[in-house]
């Protein structure tokens, strides 16, 4: 059956991802953890509280790389806290992170049931790499792989890059270049679903999950009447749920590495110039359909948790 | 009194520019050739082809440098023709070249006449930094500088990249940092304003004027209802006519010249970062604004060219 | 007790390191291979053909990475001949590789012995990379961590980069950077050792062990009175057996990864200006010593091998 | 008759240097500055006071580039002396400096006697960058072009670059691509030739030119028995003296840009691989004959000085 294998490194964004997950029941492989937003040692100590918080049963979370696989990291602690998730103050975790490796986790999830997994990535891609680097394979037994990442307009960390891909650029020049096709969903749709004064009222009244929701939205960026903070990570593992959301087009995507004020760019070529298409990147986003099925699974999963 | 002094490839849409200028009779400080849209020997003689059949007067045109600073060349003969100006062909020039090189002559006027003379460049920037390097006061002496080239969005020649900066991108790194502020007119403004097929036709009937806009346009790109090729360079000289026509942001603007993918790119700052701004980067354009400028030039030049 | 795990790329000087670890009986932690001089199944195939060959006993050979983290692969096929060793045919191995993945197997034999495990690369350092990025401890539990790769002079690949380096710089990089102190072989020293004429003789009369050393040498370079082939990485492992044999200089070593002409180029200062040594970089060699060594070690080898 | 044009920065071994040109009576074309071991108005200044110390007659010194085509500048101060020849303290220059610009003046030096001009550059590579890309004539018209600079081996402002490559890379680059034979006098040689106490002794007693040569050596660096500092620059004008001093060897030579520890290196392929020769790159100095072409230089200029 297909089950969902996700990446992630929360992270304000990947958290309501996760608790998009939950709402939907869409059955996980796994959660790795990378770090990225804030260090590994926050993002699997967050993975580990929202798995529990967010009733995701027992779905392994698996620690990976905690850096970039060259450079030094970024500090994103000022877009999603200290702890990751705002001033959200979760129950700490009372089961453990399994052991192992993400990269070893990956690689042998994958393995085990080639062609029925999809993998996501919402952080930096470092542990992917790796494990396309180790098992070259990982790009032929997965079923499909989505990240949140890039974008092929402007950047948000600086005005070229998109903080996923800045934050490892080597490690996406390696996933861009291992052979299967990448859905990338950038910036470019994810800077279309904002939450909105509306929106958040919907957050509301959802019990002990809008307590999650609303303080973490509300820390991710100031919430108007018609704009707020983007979930983009959410964005993606929607596209999952439901593949009519985003409008995708291919494109031949280069990842910049040895640009002075561009390394970490996703250069996304939609004109091809003789190339195969190595990504599929949404060009266009249904918002709308993608606040109906946020809301929608927040207000189950609301129930759900009481 | 103020004068204008073009440094330009002609180039299709430099003959637009240029047919602007003489249809406002905007008075000229010279006209300045360098190697771009095509080899210099072409820009140089369809300038001077141009003087004389849009009744320029005897302002000085002054042929400068062959090729970039450090980099080979870039064919644009697909765009522009190999002629340059499409398949126009304009009578031979009958009057010389002026002696000397652009680069002094740009030192010179500027020195001659400070704070008077507003430079505009529409192809590549090697003339003008060179003339920076040479001369650093250069900066000083002009009123304005104004600029077609570059984005901050995505590119034409490649994704990253706009044609004149890609062309010499160590030029342009020169030039953005040679303390002036560069009005920069680029694809995300000159994009919004298409020759479509209200606009040809108005081209039409303007007598001898006709025969080099219509073919010249027809060439440059497909016209059609709504859509059609981008005037880019005579955009950048409107403003100078019409400081109205363009919504200017103060903006920090790095080349990049060292990146794999995206060298040549224009990389804009708008949220400064504690920089000063280097550069007024247009973001809006009225585009109905900018097509009465035009049509009405055209049609007074049409009149006194018979 | 002090063991040694040997991360290579056979290869000719490959080979002849190994015929050096048997000959001198040196505790072997194991053997893990990595593409390289050829592609990762000849040097896999190499090593297990040469552990009995050689009679290395039960030393795990375990395969690693078959490529650069990022670069596509470098052809030394030329140097090295198809089969990597020359026109060498030994006799195929009948015992099997070792389950699971050099990157592993290095983390965990480190793991389990820290302090206690050198460990020597003569091939491109992909392997190491990915261990140190995987678990970063390994820098602490190794004993000593030598390579045969860089120079601090001029390259030979082209002039600026060394074979090992120049096929995985990203690797090297990471090396460099990960906290421990690289005894670093290069070329400066190894291109001293040359097999000469003289030596060469030495080689023959040792029995089947012959049919092994003195083909590869041959192929290898053109031997002469005074000149030859230079046995790169047998230098590295003779600084194992005989500290004695190599003067070390202190430096502060950079990998170049951007550079056009000089990517993978090790940039050795040993000036160090205010930091702190990452490397031993050696700058003398008692080439005397090294094949008194040497000779010594495959006289005995070859009373073994009859 | 053939004449040499100086295109330098003193600086002590410019200086030392134009002492060579003086005691020689080699008949000067001109001697341009150049921003680089200090300053533009220095390196003028200096040029203008050593023309009369020297006794130079009447040779224009133009006034060249302040500093690199795109880089910042890199501060020798230290090395220099903040006069840019040690604590010397020349009288004063009661001439004044040509008018125009030395780019200007190269090119029309050249252009006025074609296959007559050996251009001898001893700094950064600025003024004969800028005159090669204004006019690329430049290459066909000088006799013979002679530049210390680069190296084959290691640098010395930083292990990879060289002082006079590494303040302008790009002009260096342009210099070796624009298609004449360069021939570099690098470190390789010049650092063979030292001023040892010996060497010095034999520099007192000249009167007048002592007060100029002694401190000056004194100031560049420590003078022992057998070592000392180098007169890179005087080796550089003495191959122009004597070709039989020095051993040039076709090279491809690449000036690296864009590394990041490697920018301005001087990537010497003497294997060629299939390109021409770009540059005679020296290989070998016959010290001894140096240091008696110098002194004979020196004694007789020491004599006419008084």
């Amino acid at each position: 059956m297909t089950k969902v294998l996700i990446d992630c490194d929360p992270g304000i964004d990947d958290a309501l991802a996760l608790a998009l997950a939950a709402g939907t029941s869409l059955p996980l492989a796994g959660i790795t953890t990378v770090g990225g937003n804030v260090g590994l040692g926050l993002t699997t100590a967050n993975a580990l509280a929202l798995r529990e918080f967010l009733d995701l049963g027992d779905v392994p979370v698996v620690a990976g790389c905690s850096g970039a696989i060259i450079r030094g990291p970024i500090d994103a602690a000022e877009v999603h806290g200290t702890s990751g998730i705002g001033d959200v103050v979760l129950p700490p975790a009372t089961r453990p992170v399994h052991e192992g490796h993400a990269v070893d986790f990956i690689i042998e999830t994958l393995k085990a049931s080639p062609g029925e997994i999809t993998l996501v990535a919402t952080g930096p891609l470092t542990n992917i790499a790796l494990a396309v680097r180790r098992e070259p394979r990982v790009a032929e037994w997965v079923r499909d792989f989505v990240i949140m990442g890039g974008s092929y307009t402007r950047g948000n960390t600086n005005p070229a890059a998109e903080f996923n891909i800045l934050t490892d650029p080597e490690a996406a020049a390696i996933v861009f270049g291992a052979g299967w096709t990448v859905t990338m969903v950038g910036l470019d749709v994810t800077l279309q679903a904002l939450v909105t004064a509306p929106i958040l009222d919907e957050m509301r009244g959802l019990g002990r999950l809008s307590e999650l929701l609303v303080p973490a939205c509300q820390y991710y960026g100031v919430v108007t009447a018609d704009g707020g903070p983007a979930l983009h990570d959410a964005v993606a593992l929607a596209h999952v749920l439901d593949p009519s959301l985003l409008t995708l087009t291919p494109a031949a995507v280069d990842v910049e590495t040895a640009g002075v004020h561009t390394a970490g760019m996703t250069v996304v070529d939609f004109r091809l110039r003789g190339r195969s298409p190595n990504a599929l990147v949404a060009t266009g986003v249904d918002v709308a359909g993608f606040w109906k099925l946020m809301l929608g699974a927040y207000r189950r999963l609301g129930e759900r948790l009481g």
